[in-house]
């Protein structure tokens, strides 16, 4: 049958193997359940229960479709930001956002700039919308912002990607850097900014959100610090312009009512988030010091996880299996010579402790 | 700021304005809350217990993401339909898998067709990816198949839509006549063949699902009959290479945890679905004779709803409103001759006997 669907160019020419493979995947290749989930950035502290409660009083609507406007939580979420709601627009999470800005924006084969190593749903949906990719070593383990911003001009990139706090290295850049670069950019550029970690980040690292400033779109979601990946929640701020274009072509009801409900719980728990912030600096610093203890380096993190430098792709790749093999999920990079690390979240004390166990033998056995 | 975002040429022509005017921005138009929402073709009757249960035990997992796979629902959906795995993708609704399908075989351009007022979301999403749309009549309120057929031949489109049963008509198509509709569809061509209100219909309608032929995707829901529009779970029966295609663009975690959860226990509650459709047959007959009692038509209807017939446009738009103004929120169809009636969803029997009470009273009203 194949070749015999008669598919756009552009899908046609698609790969058909995607980078998600989901934890659940892996446990079915692996004929049992991982012991200790740490490799999806998923928060190990849950969501709160305020939130918790308001998604089961919602059950009890499941009949009825979710408001396609989020009326209730637009307003939410313009509060907490201090912008207007018409600034706003939610989806379900940042992929789906990521995909409706390239497609907004985006046509085959236009230049879009990333870092090389970089988010790969963001790649995925560019490649998806026929867009050409043009990417950007990390330098130091950081987004590389001078490289980036010569590359856009390099290329007349219509769209740059930049996670801060980045994923998968943890590393960050401060408000000002960012500042300057949004300034270097030319004015038909716009740069998506990835903010999913920035509860996890100093105070001095959030980019104020300008919405007068049609160049930039900062992108929050509920899936890191509310600890409600599950429910999928993310949303987009910028210019009214940009919510407009994202209202001719998003999919009105998309999110989940007992989701939308959750988010607005979730955003009034604001002690339930600090005390999830506390806990997950506090699990970086025992990943630092486990990694220390054990002679090897790892990378300072603005983010719920923690890159751990293992010498080399190779011996980073073993350690996944090695440590697969004995229960614990976690992830690494995959590209040079960011794959010279794995990458673990910071789970609850619990885990943590079982990592420390099993992460020493997992070493020994490579 | 107008004219400063540099949309692509598609996102640019595209209207601002949407059909998609939620209950609750209603609610806030009017300033309160509607007393019966018998307008979205939402269950009346919620949602399974068993589902509700399963959706309330996943929260404490709010925190993980969903399968990106669907594993287990996917293994459900396969045996409840008899077809395997691999020829099945979920995702979040109906809604969502018109967009991809378009996506996934038209480019600028190319024609599709569909019938003239039939499910506005596909055309929304037919001019989203810039497909040309040719419309055809509906003849005596049913989908004129041979209408629709000779459409496609004399445009050449790559796709076309049918509901069967039909929204917003409730009419429906028998099986064999939908097979000859297959059977008469140039080889190019596929069919989106929606049955999103299958469980209300005779068992004589239902189209059976093959794979092997790869001109036929079927769409089915978790939002009408099981209760879980707020849910957001939906899916695709065809071909396996239409479910590669699916599997390149798709958002991979577009699916909520809980509503994987939900939707997988709802299969499992036949029970349930029997008597919600029993439910709804009844108050189909309801509507039948309320109608008549006031010397209205009304039109036979395999669907969770009911089109009455008053007239001409004019006057189902101000029944809508008199409606409104009394605390009922219905529907009607989008254009002539359709709009000389109005669609009205089965509620539940304290709803209907509202209903019969107020419909009288906005009829003198007009």
């Amino acid at each position: 049958m194949s070749g015999s669907i008669p598919f756009t160019p552009i899908v046609r020419g698609l790969p058909a193997t995607i980078p998600f493979v989901g934890p659940e995947a892996l446990e079915r290749q692996r004929g049992g359940a991982f012991s200790v989930r740490v490799g999806a950035n998923e928060s190990a502290f849950g969501v709160s229960p305020r939130a918790a409660e308001a998604m089961r009083r919602a059950i009890a609507q499941t009949a009825w479709y979710g408001d396609p406007e989020a009326f209730d939580l637009r307003n939410a979420i313009a509060e907490v930001h201090g912008v207007d709601r018409d600034e706003i627009c939610v989806a379900g999470g940042i992929d789906e956002l990521l995909g409706l800005t390239v497609r907004m924006l985006i046509e085959p084969g236009d230049p879009v700039v990333t870092s090389l190593g970089g988010y790969p749903t963001f790649n995925y949906q560019v490649s998806g919308y026929g867009g050409q990719l043009h990417t950007v070593p990390y330098v130091d383990d950081h987004n590389d912002l001078g490289g980036l911003a010569q590359k856009v001009r390099e290329t007349g990139a219509k769209l740059v990607y930049l996670a801060n706090p980045d994923n998968p290295m943890g590393t960050w850049h401060e408000r000002d850097a960012i500042g300057d670069f949004v300034s270097s950019l030319p004015s038909g550029t716009t740069l998506i900014l990835d903010e999913a970690y920035i509860e996890f980040a100093p105070t001095t690292v959030a980019y104020p959100m300008d919405c007068a400033n049609v160049q930039v779109i900062w992108m929050r979601t509920f899936s890191k610090a509310h600890g409600m990946a599950g429910a999928r929640v993310g949303y987009a701020v910028a210019n009214r312009e940009h919510i407009v274009g994202f209202n001719k072509i998003r999919n009105h009801f998309a999110v989940n009512r007992m989701a939308q409900e959750g988010a607005i719980a979730s955003l009034g728990d604001t002690g339930f988030i600090e005390e999830v912030v506390a806990n997950v600096v506090a699990g970086r610093e025992e990943y630092y010091q486990l990694a220390s203890s054990l002679g090897l380096s790892s990378i300072p993190s603005a983010t719920n996880f923690v890159c751990i430098d293992v010498g080399d792709g190779a011996r980073a790749r073993a350690l996944l299996a090695a440590l697969g093999e004995r229960g614990v999920f976690i992830r690494m990079p995959g590209v040079a010579p960011l794959d010279r690390c794995v990458r673990v979240t910071v789970g609850t004390a619990a885990e943590r402790r079982e990592f420390a166990n099993v992460l020493p033998e997992a070493l020994r056995a490579l």
